[in-house]
């Protein structure tokens, strides 16, 4: 009996897409599912290709090349664990289980932990593309034993999005969470980048007046320019979309209540946790969260003040432009935040990121993909120590040339009443970060004040505490 | 041998002053603390006192009344644990386990669980209000089990500082975690009020051209109007304070560099875990992060661009008006924000939380006491069920006369790249929660575009998904 190469376990459409996948590239693939009419199905499904059903997990194992080489694509949490419990016996050392979930970085370095103390290699990849980007090629990050990413990497890298120059779109990350982590963190810019289209779209709309017709234009015509990305390009077609029972465009008839999985959430949790600044993530995990409040909101429309009603005082075309800008300057925020964040956890978990080729394998297959991160890889080139996106020449010209329109929008939006926390976490970023000096001497004396904190001085090093009370007197 | 009433362990500032506190109500105090030299020298500080040293947790158990009534004031996390753990052997059933540090909730959830399986009570309760608090009056916030509130209330009500009406600033707060809950609230809070006064000095210093001395008269005043609080206070004296050694205002030789104890990033982290909007709070601590990495922003300062010098071209004192009206909007939205998420958590947890009876608590003794939360405790007065406090009559009427300040200060902070991220997180708060329609479509319209996560309508009930790849067709 000959043996496959690789085994898939969990056929739901993301499991099922990457077998295909896989399979596409000519590999033999044994699937298994814990339900088994659903192998069956796919097997129906597929006659033509070469999977190799299995049934029980005896019989998964026992189809498989040593060591073994297995995708765990079950839904995160638990039913990882279970899966796991349930190979485990059937085993040996040196083979390799994959978990492509989108699984919390802590269970990963957990597993990767209880795993290798018995000589199982444990590899978390991030899997970013969705179901399409699954069967056609998707963004991998994996991480864990770089011994074990070297014996899968050669299909890794067949299945993987190819960027325009050819390289495909996976790379070794780090030990055990690394890969997971930076899966998360770009969930997490993923957010930020579709609630600032979101806002944008918002003041096409509300300030400038234009139709859905002609927004859709102007995300055509954006992506024609730096802003050239996967979500621009999406938003562009989703405006020319109508209802078909309505006739309206689909974006009128869509409820204005966002969903969420949980990985902008922990992204922002992380960073409060590792002490790193990125406001304009988090601001837009709140965003979803408020609109998801609608009753409340609708109530509060007919209670709440508005302002005076708006009348923008400037050319739409001119002012469309400086919405690009300050999109476009936004995202820059975004990203220098996502990418210091990055920094700090690889200090702090010791991954030792490589953050031009994380930007790299961005570039093609997942969601966030884009022109930019070109730029972003580049910037890593030049300097592999940067500490923040924003210290590079390229980001320094662009944010220099488009803050005053990022600076006219924010004026606009606030006077007319238009929602944009993010656009205005943005430029309080940019202002943050390059102030030699903020208010934060206040905060230190309250602190010093009410609890004795104590402070340190501009003028020698140490820790300082006043004598508010002249207890010392 | 004659026992005492209450005994307390841990003889740090906090845990001393407490017991000093308790002491001149009259009652006898056993202390307790791991290193026996510093109950040796609170006792030979206090020869006066009614306060009985003891040193081996035998003895000070075996000094107790029963049922045992026992204050813990240690390091919160694993040190907690060991005194409970070392307390155990030497308890019995009935007696009370008061834990008085700044612990996180879910550590009281737990140990309230493990302790109340041995038949031991334990109440977690929120102190504010700092040394100077712990020893002549703070608010206080225990939670636990009510029987054993009740047989410690008569002492809680005694120590705890007292409103204006007389009234003492503690209540039973609710089961298990709910007191440190409400306590890490408060905190986070608290994060707020410190970074929207520092917003203000920016704006009174940088935009406005005030001096530190015209700043501390400013403060001064608007301690004189609705913003009364103990924070303007304090930051009012704070300004008037000179450096010994140069003779410049402290806050001109205290470094922008700000510290944390951690409970404002668990209030946001837990706003993320609840779905609940925090961004005020959150952009707070994200401010102190900033602040916290100063040699990147001096490096940032001299390559990063600037707005064009900006001149302000309107009357001084309407402007310093504005900032005063934008405070306190903002403040109206944090406070909107952190009883929000009490709510949710309150239902989540099954605390039956009362929100007009812990704002009363808060007026005074806390370091976020202030005139204004008399405003919150009418509104739950009017109606405890208010979803919100921004749609009680007192918060509609205020946001609606001073909103367009904090447009117009938001924008001259913008336009003048002073960093405001908290002023320009409530504007965006206050216009995300009174929009009926917010541009959530766009994103429900994309998640469902790539990752066919279906989306609502607007004209029925249900969740669909959209054809975008003529798949069906």
């Amino acid at each position: 009996m000959t043996k496959q190469e690789i085994g898939v376990i969990g056929m739901a459409v993301m499991g099922k897409n990457l077998a295909l996948n896989i399979e596409s590239r000519g590999y033999s693939v044994s699937i298994f599912n814990r339900t088994g009419s659903k192998t069956e199905e796919v097997v129906a499904e597929h006659p033509d290709k070469n999977l190799v059903p299995t049934y029980t997990i005896e019989d998964f194992v026992a189809s498989l090349e040593v060591p073994r080489r297995i995708l765990i694509m079950v839904k995160a949490g638990d039913p990882t664990d279970k899966t796991i419990q349930s190979l485990l016996p059937h085993l040996d050392k040196g083979d390799i289980l994959i978990d492509g979930g989108n699984t919390f970085y802590q269970d990963t370095i957990r597993r990767n932990t209880e795993l290798s103390a018995r000589g199982i290699n444990f590899i978390g990849t991030g899997v970013s593309g969705g179901e399409e980007g699954a069967l056609k090629g998707p963004a991998i990050m994996p991480g864990g034993q770089k011994e074990a990413y070297e014996l899968v990497a050669p299909i890794l890298k067949e299945i993987a999005a190819k960027a325009k120059d050819g390289e495909p779109c996976v790379t070794y990350i780090g030990a055990d969470g690394a890969g997971h982590y930076v899966k998360m963190v770009h969930n997490g810019i993923e957010y930020g980048d579709m609630q600032l289209i979101a806002e944008s779209y918002a003041l096409l709309r509300d300030v400038v007046g234009l139709s859905v017709e002609e927004i859709a234009a102007v995300f055509a015509e954006w992506n024609k320019t730096e802003l050239d990305s996967y979500l621009i390009e999406i938003t562009a077609d989703i405006l020319t979309r109508k209802d078909d029972k309505t006739g309206k465009p689909i974006v009128d008839v869509i409820l204005d209540r966002a969903g969420n999985k949980g990985t902008g959430k922990w992204t922002s949790q992380s960073a409060l946790d590792l002490g790193v600044s990125l406001p304009l993530i988090t601001e837009s995990v709140f965003a979803r969260y408020i609109s998801a409040i609608k009753d409340e909101r609708v109530a509060a429309s007919k209670v709440l003040a508005k302002p005076a009603p708006y009348q923008l005082d400037e050319e739409k075309a001119a002012f469309v432009e400086k919405i690009r800008q300050a999109l476009y300057f936004s995202k820059i925020m975004s990203y220098a935040q996502g990418f210091s964040q990055m920094r700090v956890a690889s200090e702090n978990y010791n991954w030792d990121l490589k953050y031009g080729e994380i930007a790299k394998i961005f570039r093609a297959g997942c969601i966030i993909r884009a022109q930019f991160l070109q730029n972003i890889t580049d910037a890593y080139g030049r300097n592999p120590e940067l500490k923040n996106l924003l210290m590079d020449e390229y980001f320094v010209d662009i944010t220099k040339n488009y803050q005053q329109s990022v600076r006219d929008v924010v004026s606009v939006a606030v006077q007319s009443g238009t929602a944009i926390p993010t656009f205005s976490s943005a430029i309080a970023y940019y202002d943050s970060y390059r102030s030699a000096t903020l208010p934060a001497n206040i905060i230190q004396a309250q602190r010093d004040y009410f609890g004795a904190h104590t402070y340190e001085r501009t003028d020698k090093e140490g820790t300082f505490h006043y004598d508010w009370y002249g207890e010392e007197n």
